[in-house]
């Protein structure tokens, strides 16, 4: 993979993550004039996935991978013959009181760590070695910080047959990737890297609720009507809806741009307006959306973004709640950067609709085309060229 | 017009108005097994609309009729060429403190028992009698408390010639009336009666918010092009950005609908359920909103309510404000009835929110096909007939 790669997440990150890093090394000068536009359903002939009963890998425990696992394990138990009882979580070992981390979860079934006092089904087995826990997998839920996803790619790759032939991913690692001139998202890295067909999982999914079992949705784009039919069955239960469409780019791009509208949000909140003018925002905010990944990317269908959890759900909740909307507030209020809120409210950590903002600002206007996304560009010319937040509004 | 009629509404009321009407009077056993569809376009040839410049008339001088009002007046003044200047408001004559309330108004420039502290413009005339507001005008925006409508339209009726041959109306009466088992729009029964096309308009348009020159959109349903372009000359403006659509009847709809969503929002926020949950009722609740209007109505389409203002940021704006979202959280926590929380909150006036609830489960019961809007038949439920609230979201 190219050392020029670089990362939006979305992801919820954890205090001893590295910062988000920015598309900082998005090079406009690259050459590519007609940048490469990922395709959606995959474009290499998938093996057939194995018969018989699917094994289920989590990889990831952060709260939202542990969340995910739960649920996939609970279903496990609910559909015994389709699936393993036993479902193995990627655990990085520590060392907790003196105790190996793993040793701890699978004594306790919790993750005190990153889902506190949530009971886990004793079906799901903490496992620190990554072969270990893909070994006979043939349903793989993708679901690291994206700063490890590479690594945890190289490792994947570093002993062939380490991924079982026909096994499905799925990414629930929201974002986009930019290479050079291209955009692409995690479920078509994951795709290219390790041969397997990749889906999406995204939606109004805040990971503690989730594990809790309060009702939500969420969407599964899948690249054919196989991968839809399976990853129904690992997700699906009464408490988390799921809706599989085709759209696997649209999943996957409505929970980066998101973020960016969310800034949006918090700044009329800073500003004092009201819900119309905020209504307004996160109207404009799903469209410039919609057709951003329309613009840049195969396959997407507008319902994704105006019908699904993943869009216009995950959106509001988003733009309601959310430390993107907060920050953004705080902005406006105090007049101070963002780097310096970041630095007090995150503990340094980078917000991720910021460095969305910039880049997808830098993306279009390489493009010439930033003028076809004012609110983008606002939000851009606002969070770092000193435009006055109440210039948000004005000529939208 | 029949006594068989009865109205819901979301305009907003002022205290010393009815209570707002259930369809109270629907009577399903009236013979009609095939209701009449409201068609969109009309269905009658209009007169051409006259040339030269309009005069606009405004009927209805509640909040939102003055905000309206103030607006098209002031575009008045910055199309001199399209527009008279004078703007006649229709005011119910009244005494304050020993003045006539129309002298006030137009002495001070200000309505100050609905919009207080908003100045407005010189141009904009109050005008008591109904048959002077409405002489020569052509262009005639009506937007009176739906409990006056059809006495402002007998009224309009009693002498053949008051209304300008080829003059236009809008309605900004939100709501649906019901007469026996048909439904239809106030924008329709206008047309209907007064024999002019009839647009209709709506968005996240909070009156005061308005009339501050706070940024917001609306959405104005045109029965034709023509129509179309007059009424976004009336009312497009830089903090009143319009987008006109033809689907008359979306708009019309999404007004009313939306409370039953609202009341469902605040049951979630009662229950004290999180972001995740009350997303996924916005989401399930517009998809219902939207089929609702399909099924019952002609030349509705979905992008009305998904991408327009009157739809998802109406929407929005009322589940997380508004007072039948505060009233039903009130339901869920405090376990009385609406009648009670009515009684108590509301100065014994109805909440347009359970009235359409009711009316419309009445209305798709009969039509055997309740079990198709899951959502709304949750919350008839949950308000009337004691279904627990913590069903709202199981089996959705």
């Amino acid at each position: 993979m190219s050392s020029a790669t670089s990362r939006v997440s979305t992801a919820p990150s954890s205090p001893d993550l590295h910062p988000v890093l920015g598309f900082s090394q998005l090079n406009m000068a690259s050459g590519a004039t007609t940048p490469e536009r990922p395709s959606s359903p995959i474009s290499f002939p998938a093996s057939p996935l194995p018969s018989g009963k699917h094994k289920i890998a989590v990889i990831g425990s952060g709260s939202w991978g542990t969340a995910l696992a739960k649920i996939a394990a609970e279903n496990a138990l609910r559909h015994p013959s389709r699936f393993h009882s036993e479902v193995r979580l990627w655990v990085r070992e520590r060392q907790v009181n003196g105790k190996k981390l793993t040793d701890v979860i699978n004594k306790t079934h919790m993750n005190q760590r990153y889902l506190p006092d949530v009971p886990l089904p004793e079906n799901l087995v903490a496992t620190p070695k990554l072969t270990d826990v893909v070994k006979d997998a043939t349903v793989i839920i993708m679901v690291t910080p994206h700063q490890f996803l590479h690594t945890v790619i190289s490792e994947l790759q570093r002993v062939p047959g380490t991924i079982t032939p026909g096994a499905r991913c799925v990414s629930a690692i929201k974002g986009v990737e930019v290479e050079g001139t291209n955009i692409s998202t995690f479920a078509s890295l994951i795709e290219k890297e390790l041969g397997t067909p990749c889906s999406a999982l995204s939606g109004a999914n805040i990971a503690l609720e989730v594990a809790q079992g309060q009702f939500c949705e969420t969407t599964i784009g899948c690249p054919s009507a196989e991968d839809a039919k399976i990853w129904h069955a690992v997700f699906d239960a009464p408490s988390f809806r799921v809706n599989t469409v085709e759209d696997v780019n649209g999943v996957s791009l409505s929970g980066a741009l998101k973020n960016v509208v969310a800034l949006a949000a918090g700044m009329v909140d800073g500003l004092r307006l009201g819900g119309n003018t905020k209504a307004a925002i996160l109207r404009i905010g799903l469209q410039e959306m919609t057709n951003f990944t329309l613009e840049f990317f195969d396959g997407v269908q507008p319902g994704t973004f105006s019908n699904e959890s993943a869009g216009i759900a995950d959106l509001i909740t988003t733009c309601y709640g959310g430390r993107n909307r907060k920050c953004a507030e705080e902005f406006v209020k105090s007049g101070h950067s963002f780097e310096e809120i970041e630095r007090r409210l995150l503990n340094g950590q980078k917000l991720q609709g910021t460095a969305t903002a910039e880049e997808v600002n830098r993306f279009l206007t390489a493009r010439g085309c930033a003028d076809r996304y004012p609110l983008f560009e606002k939000v851009f010319k606002i969070s770092f060229e000193g435009l006055p937040p109440a210039e948000l509004v004005k000529g939208l």
